[in-house]
């Protein structure tokens, strides 16, 4: 288990597949007797297959986490229509107060909307943030539980919860579609607390298919700063 | 436009096809000449198509919507992955103050999880929740201006915000998958501010496509009625 | 490896999950602590899941197949497009001579467009049809050789081989894509030629999540029975 | 109606959608008041999007069009699996004696096992590719209607039809999966007689989106050329 975050967790639950998938799904391209076939991962191939945007061979590889994050993260990860989701319910359960605090404030850069850049942890800057969060996300959690001990439903109780609440869910998908999370979301244009989780599933692939991850990962680069 | 809840809003901003779409799609295996294709819509034929799980040919009509809704519906709803999304963004913008608040309370329903009922708008109860929505949310949003006057980024100065903020989004989808949404949304199963947007789009694909719209209903329900 | 039709294959290369799989990502909705979390497999919860149309859970398993079966089984199999693929290409390759005969001739069904029922195998009408395949395919295979010999380019040559000529790939999918795959193709209204794949598929999956594949084709055979 | 090839066809028939489709989808991001939106076409907006890869505003303009082409090629169009499709079937329909003849051979290119070369069209290479590739589909055609007219059902007749045979389908997708096609279709690597319909497309496109459109093109070009 990965710790993310101040109270977040990542877990690889299970997993299919390696290198040799990728290799073994472009093989059959060219008829090589496919189901007794047992190769050694050719990084040349897999080069080539990343280079000129082969991709479907990255699809036989797939990968299951459980991801405990802050909905705000949830919300964003949730938009790769590609995955298969299941996750925590406000409906069907009392959710337990867990919320997310940044350990210091983050301030706009100038000229661009969607950066932010941290001031040093022990600044009145960063007192404020923290202590703001901390104590709204504190008295929203109190309203909610006395909603809910008044006999007031689950589903309408929730709706003052924030958006730093943690939740849960289980998240699967193959290896060609992580590797474009990880374009979108392990960049400096994502937002840090999604990032960083993007970062640990980087880890994890590294070790799982580490010839294809550092491949995919070189291509992208690649494009990035040809189009930046 | 539909309003919808207290302050949200659905507007059928475009759209692409109709009950000879279906027709069209379905008389292409038998090889009609398709391209001067001039039909009428033929009852017969989508009854056929909808009883006999064939559904590829509900795909060539789209619809494109906007709508504003809480964010705890619009959680629910992009869980649908066959749409296509551009959502409002609390990173690029700050957020304006506005939140749902229900006109009543609900309580559980006992032996069903996911089920609530309502209770009367004029009781104690009901009272009761309308404030404790109405206070912390505008605590929320006050904290969030003022982080943000005091210079915070916006990206951080959200996380206070609660689920029952508004947010806008565009959602394209094609009739096939809004038949699904609305099995899915338009249910008894589904929570009261998810269902009556799911309602309001079920109007429009009545009034756009009512042949298929009718006929998926029916099958629908007579799957639920089976099952059930 | 399962043999299926003359000369076809099947081989479960990798798999990931069981019914286990299923029981963890419902269990996630009222947060049973995840991670950790080793249970039981709970028919009753899975059979919960199915009657209710709660079919995420059944996306976290998954099935990759190599396939060796005609182009025309192929066509309709691609026709799903939830799955990954990776086919043997007559561009990269000379194709073998190898292609699918039947075993005996196959008459229209009256009043239905799209059944067939089998006459005996010693018979003219079968004598007939193996013949007229058998001669067609190959002097199709003898003119592609000698077009190849000739120099001609192979993505050219393979313009007159038949649509019965076998072909291979490899397929990776869900475990719900899968049973929607057999629905469809597991199914009366199905050609021989694909259902014999797809009931090949659907031991595999009855061996490998007994319980999940038993209720979802109570399921499925339930609405049929309604809607038929 | 486009003529292609020498028998195929492809006709827009409904689309929905424009440049300013795209610059909607991404104002709504800063939350520009969506539903009365009446902007003009932005290129910087546009070309910033394609530069960051932020491809979601993309699509939600669709576009539905006819298409008459040889099985190979719909074989390769039908491996996107974003479109929606419904095709002319050999199970409910005898089909028409209309097969693909190329106007020329073509030759391998020694060193690239993809590629071909034209050669002349007055030349014995090309006089007997197409007196080969025509007398073969001729048999095929001549042996497939000898067994429907001997009472053999139409779906096992077929069996002996070449992959040059026509077949017709409708297509519906949206405006970025249609620029991905192009991407991997309308390129060098493509094999002729889908480019062909590819550069068909591209022209509809091109016409009916034209600042999209060339944007996407450029920065597809600019990553191949980076890459190649």
């Amino acid at each position: 288990m990965t710790r993310v975050l101040d109270k977040g967790e990542l877990v690889l639950v299970d997993s299919m597949g390696s290198d040799l998938s990728v290799v073994q799904g472009a093989r059959i391209s060219n008829g090589a007797a496919i189901p007794d076939w047992r190769g050694a991962p050719d990084e040349k191939l897999i080069r080539f297959l990343a280079m000129n945007g082969h991709m479907s061979p990255f699809e036989h590889a797939t990968f299951k986490f459980y991801i405990k994050c802050p909905i705000f993260v949830a919300r964003e990860w949730m938009r790769h229509r590609t995955f298969s989701y299941n996750e925590m319910s406000g409906r069907y359960k009392e959710l337990p107060e867990e919320f997310y605090v940044p350990s210091a404030a983050r301030l706009p850069v100038p000229g661009n909307k969607q950066s932010s850049e941290w001031v040093e942890e022990d600044s009145t800057a960063s007192d404020y943030v923290m202590n703001t969060i901390t104590n709204m996300s504190s008295a929203a959690f109190f309203a909610y539980r006395q909603m809910i001990k008044a006999g007031i439903a689950r589903e309408m109780a929730r709706m003052v919860l924030p958006v730093n609440t943690y939740t849960e869910f289980i998240v699967t998908g193959n290896f060609r579609n992580w590797m474009h999370f990880l374009e979108l979301r392990n960049s400096d244009d994502a937002q840090y607390e999604i990032r960083v989780y993007a970062e640990a599933i980087g880890e994890v692939l590294a070790e799982k298919m580490p010839l294809s991850y550092e491949v995919l990962n070189e291509v992208s680069r690649g494009s990035k700063k040809k189009n930046g």
